[in-house]
């Protein structure tokens, strides 16, 4: 039985993008009914300023009320800058995702940095938080609106600033959902090939019904840390319908089914989802199973 | 490159779901943007009784059409029995696919005949009609609601007698997918070696998010013939949601992205499936693409 790690990051990624503010009563109890259905890996908010993400505002309370809940679960967060990983820090947490993008205009977009000045501040991060352990996140790994497709050779040529300085993690974000799994093998085994003792995670996004077959693509390069969101809520915001990650439980059925240990209740995350889905109306969910109005289908040709 | 056949089923598995009688020239006019987008395999109707399916009561308009308006391509239709194939033959139709469940209980539900009868049933067609080329679309190929998980080795003694009276292609249909990719490889290496000479397709639904991971799974197993339905359109009317079938889009995207041959064109193809959309009111679609309102993600963390 393989064993897959499945790193739950929907409290951050989809929670990120609803417009109403979230009670931090009703993130904790999602976050709960995650904890509780196996998942041992959850970034559970993002410190970012509270004017960019009025969402994440609560981001202190769910950290350490999170640490407190879970001692012996994995509870990271995303964070953008040194003020973030000074804020996680003192949380309690002791793994961030710092996340940059492949792309240049998309880094300049999303965080407003060059490439230059983001690996600045993640040298100041590594310098002042030396006991942090840092998974970088690089978003639009695989190709960006702005730019196109992401050559695989600029993919491991961007890495070895990050690795020379440390870097032990690397999750490869296929941020706007364009990857493809001849890509996908091309990438972790070029990336395995020049970097052997990094270690790759993937956060699949599903908009283009390629979240599981991407991830899958991936594990069987031989990557066991998956990213996915409880219900396949996330996305953004000017793409709506199924524009969210790969939904954790159709991720978990999948695995659980081919016999991969994934130490997760598959009907406990379902219904998990279900709750979430009730609770936020106004989310867009791109999960198959949390759409199966009865048990099974009876008759069909 | 590798060519791939598209199989598009949806103007019958997709229609036939529908409980609004939609007019024949709306089916004509999307059976005919599918076929202006590129792809050369169509099941357009059914020759089923139209009591039992009553959207189906044009089939005999559609198919002769279809046959007249497109010379070239792979005009075909699914009948349940030997009167369905004497109408299928007698608009001029040379290729159909004839259902049966690997299920007793399934095949009992849906055409309501043991399986020694569906097998004297398919004798008399090939008697009958043996110009006709037959292909056994066999139902609940891994798994049915009835019976749970099907075993490999039922699947590969239950086509000896089918393959002994001729028959050349089988469709392994994941009728209420419940299939994973680990089983749908030992499945068609099973059947490969058991009968290296058959002819196999797939035809996958994408209930549970695993229409594409299976169909790829297929295909790098070396089957090049795939069924898919526009949109994503069917399923069952007990399971509304995400409940059709692949839809034809997402998977030429994929496979035109991984530089597959598919000769079909995926915006033309996407347009076909939003004007069905737009047509299809109260249709359940399980595609991606379909929902992807602005073209591309602007920002996204």
């Amino acid at each position: 039985m393989k064993k897959i790690h499945i790193y739950e990051v929907g409290p951050r990624d989809g929670f990120q993008n609803l417009k109403e503010f979230l009670p931090t009563e009703e993130k904790l109890r999602i976050i709960g009914m995650i904890a509780d259905a196996g998942v041992r890996h959850i970034q559970v908010t993002s410190f970012v300023s509270p004017k960019a993400v009025p969402q994440m505002q609560d981001s202190n309370t769910v950290a350490r009320i999170c640490l407190e809940k879970y001692p012996d679960a994995d509870i990271f967060a995303l964070v953008p800058n040194l003020y973030g990983a000074k804020a996680a820090w003192d949380t309690g947490i002791k793994t961030i995702s710092y996340v940059v993008s492949l792309s240049k205009s998309h880094n300049k977009a999303n965080i407003n940095r060059t490439h230059e000045e983001s690996f600045t501040e993640f040298a100041k991060i590594r310098e002042s938080y030396p006991d942090l352990r840092v998974s970088l996140d690089l978003s639009t790994a695989f190709g960006c609106p702005f730019e196109g497709k992401a050559e695989t050779k600029t993919v491991v040529a961007f890495l070895k600033d990050y690795v020379q300085l440390g870097v032990q993690d690397v999750n490869l974000c296929d941020t706007v959902a364009v990857a493809n799994p001849a890509q996908i093998r091309e990438v972790i085994a070029a990336l395995k090939s020049a970097y052997p003792s990094l270690i790759l995670q993937v956060h699949i996004h599903d908009t283009r019904n390629m979240g599981m077959v991407n991830t899958l693509a991936a594990i069987e390069c031989g990557i066991d840390k998956v990213q996915s969101t409880l219900g396949g809520l996330g996305g953004c915001p000017f793409a709506p319908g199924a524009s969210g990650n790969l939904a954790t439980e159709d991720l978990v059925y999948m695995l659980n089914e081919m016999d991969c240990e994934t130490g997760v209740d598959f009907q406990k995350l379902l219904e998990a989802a279900k709750y979430e889905k009730k609770i936020i109306a106004g989310g867009t969910f791109s999960g198959h199973h949390i759409n199966i109005k009865s048990s099974s289908c009876q008759i069909s040709a």
